[in-house]
């Protein structure tokens, strides 16, 4: 569908776009950033084919957004892992999901929402900021996705982007 | 690629994507804020074929996020405005621009930096919010697109998501 003209685009949307264009790329980064980090978990949570999600996880490893890390030796098995530059994609995630839920919302509400780790005020969204005490919450780290109303299965809090899960912790 | 399940992914980010998930999608946008209405201009802009750029706009204008507004009668020719509901996805692009000025930089330099119309400070995309006055930034119209170090065509100061082009103004 894309000519090879698009790469030529000197604009630093097209750029972001050859990382993270593919549809199916954005939604595996959603689910990083919400503590997946196993191939089969990838899998149940997206209901993607093996084949897609084996090219699109290799893919995000070729630039640079995941990195593949062994987690067992014996079985040798291999999880993946946000790097810095993978994180740095939290603003572009959330401005998404806040556009959702002004734009294209669920009748029962947002399905989720998002607290600040240190205050449990609301993060602001569009100005990546707590709005109870202020702070900028410019990493993920900082910031606790929570069920919201809409929420279909109830997944509790998790700390996003995080190295560990929040129950490692 | 996306199967039908796709769509009943009970999230804000996947609904997003389904406005905007396709590629060229977010690059028509993108000209939309920069001022360009007019069927002749996208295509110059993105050099992409007729049939795709005809598929993406009437798509764009399906989903509400651009409309149709004839500006000749004789002969009748029609331009693509951005709606509201469309220049809410300002905070989104800002975000993919400017992840890319970060890590996915030209050798010159970032193509746009961005100014609050009122005091000609910078804009932190991060935090959509004025570096020199503080002012939120939420509306696009506030915002002036200026060539940066690495702009490759000059094209001096463009309002964002003006109704009129600035010329006009």
């Amino acid at each position: 569908m894309l000519g090879s003209d698009y790469r030529d685009q000197n604009c630093s949307i097209a750029r972001t776009l050859e990382v993270i264009g593919e549809r199916w790329s954005v939604l595996v980064l959603r689910d990083a950033f919400l503590g997946v980090r196993r191939f089969d978990d990838f899998q149940r949570s997206l209901g993607i084919s093996r084949n897609v999600l084996t090219a699109r996880l290799a893919r995000l490893v070729e630039l640079g957004i995941l990195q593949r890390v062994q987690y067992s030796e014996r079985p040798p098995r291999d999880e993946y892992r946000l790097t810095d530059r993978g994180r740095d994609l939290f603003p572009v995630l959330l401005a998404l999901a806040d556009w959702g839920d002004r734009h294209a919302p669920t009748a029962a509400g947002p399905p989720k929402r998002f607290e600040h780790r240190g205050c449990g005020g609301r993060i602001d969204p569009r100005h990546l900021r707590c709005e109870a005490c202020g702070a900028d919450a410019d990493d993920p780290r900082m910031v606790l996705a929570v069920d919201g109303p809409g929420a279909a299965a109830p997944a509790g809090s998790v700390l996003l982007g995080a190295r560990s899960t929040a129950a490692e912790e």
